[in-house]
């Protein structure tokens, strides 16, 4: 059997667990340029949110009873394309199913040794080339320069810090528990931390963290931090909108302090940021991404929760912060 | 006597004719490079609002009893400087007061004919430099392109309007009158223009005449418009936040809707601009201005109020937009 998640309904608010149903589908023998896949690892991801809802943006939403798409690692079990064979590893976007047929064109080789082949679903995947490409981009951040990230020890902002530390910058980072903010501090060489769940003065505090103002506010999350932020900026900073989780289970827009005039004001520009409009470069990224953590410079963290049974709660606990660094769901060893 | 009109005390919210006083002055005459001048013209602009603030921004706050800065045109009567002789005609920035005794430090030549000086405050000078530059260079338009202008009779909207229609795109103004959209679209040449004062419903009224989306939207206003204008961004659309006039009054931050997910969701990007940052390119800018001008292209429109008496009232006319085009006192003839 060919377990899958599939989309049950579409959530009113916060997704739950009501709204993923457990499929069980036959194992398709592959067909021509087709393989068959034993999935390893799975990836869960805040813009899922964005598909589940019936609303076209970057990407179409998802359909009901389909599978959740999203990126995943396995090993080939049949292939009948010339490019694979029995025993690969692959990277792929066939989303949370357990034994998928898919098709050859969609996957890609992983020659990584087998305990580094979930790092291609983070650091040496899509939120890797996001930290990268991003930050260095659209950030553009200079030796000396303040580098403030929200979603801090989420699978982005956790090398995003790093990598502008590599760049010189001092390096400020709000997470969600204390441990996040250790393990910022102490592991990833962040400068500094802020719990925003038990600072009684967001903005006073991120000050005292910024005493030379903001140049780079990497922002995965908006709402109340971002709020903060931008009265930090010093002239010329850099807003990159990477994110917004904070705002992705609203139905309604929220409203928020207008803040245009800080722009104004600072002459700073804002943009947002997507990963696929780099795709041409996606070779300069890993590059760079896979030396870096050759020479211990990127520390890769994850969090990784256990059976695919698991890959909604998974899913969910994105929005309650309960990862430090990817959340990866292993499904088979 | 050397009329002023200097701030008598510090606005709370709209400011009104009782925040400034007319002050009487003793004529000063010139010391060494000095000059004594007799105003033409007076400029009056939104950003004074700003300075009338007791607030660090991008210009020091006005002191209290101390003459309103702000652009003026006028005629040398005296000099102790070897560069201005009596007769010339000058720029400068000694603001609202009738004949002043300046440093010839702070003022330039104008050797426009007689009927043009007052161009120098507009289309000529720091509105037509911020038009050119901001639009240019921030907004970028292409050819084939929509622009959308917020304040588009105003001082800097109604030339950034021409400049984009020079550019080959589809120009789109926002005013508040019917009269004022009657001009964009008959003299100005825009394609389509909306009074926001009348319009049932902003945002269908603006997709309506955006019906390919909105490329660049200048922003001299902020608030409503603004909330409506950004949901209607193209992919890659740049936002030029010129002015945010709507806000100026406001003592507390006004909420408005969280927006900055269509930065993400269309890889826009929103940049903040002040004309003093292209001080090095205003040659350039001048020259294009001028050419334009010369050959019919640029059509410059002017409010002209009557009497240095009038000043503040012109000042005041600003944030309920009795001015179509740059809004201009004369003092003498």
């Amino acid at each position: 059997m060919n377990r899958q998640w599939v989309l049950a309904s579409r959530p009113v608010g916060a997704p739950s667990l009501k709204n993923f149903r457990l499929n069980e589908a036959a194992i398709a023998p592959p067909q021509r340029d087709e393989v068959l896949i034993n999935t390893l690892f799975l990836s869960v991801d805040p813009h899922i949110r964005a598909r589940m809802r019936n609303v076209k943006s970057y990407a179409p939403p998802y359909d009901i009873n389909h599978v959740i798409e999203s990126g995943a690692v396995g090993q080939v079990v049949q292939s009948s394309s010339p490019h694979f064979k029995s025993g690969d590893f692959v990277l792929g976007k066939w989303g949370w199913q357990e034994q998928p047929t898919v098709s050859a064109a969609t996957l890609s080789t992983l020659s990584a040794q087998p305990e580094k082949l979930s790092l291609a679903l983070g650091a040496l995947g899509m939120p890797g080339l996001t930290a990268y490409f991003a930050l260095l981009d659209i950030g553009q951040p200079k030796p000396g320069e303040t580098v403030l990230v929200s979603g801090a020890a989420g699978a982005v902002g956790s090398l995003v810090g790093q990598i502008a530390k590599m760049k010189g910058c001092r390096v400020v980072g709000v997470a969600g528990s204390d441990e996040k903010c250790a393990v910022l501090k102490n592991e990833l060489g962040f400068d500094g931390a802020l719990n925003y769940k038990t600072t009684r003065n967001l903005r006073s505090e991120l000050r005292d963290l910024c005493p030379n103002g903001v140049d780079v506010y990497f922002d995965n999350v908006g709402g109340p931090i971002s709020d903060a932020a931008i009265t930090l900026i010093n002239q010329r900073a850099r807003i990159v909108i990477c994110g917004q989780i904070a705002l992705y289970n609203r139905e309604k827009t929220e409203e928020g302090p207008r803040n245009w005039l800080y722009l104004l004001v600072y002459r700073a520009r804002m943009e947002g940021f997507l990963v696929m409009d780099y795709a041409h470069r996606y070779p300069e990224g890993l590059a760079a991404l896979n030396r870096w953590i050759d020479q211990g410079l990127l520390k890769t963290r994850e969090t990784v929760v256990e059976g695919f049974e698991n890959t909604p709660r998974a899913f969910l606990g994105l929005f309650s912060g309960d990862n430090l660094g990817k959340q990866i769901v292993r499904v088979a060893r």
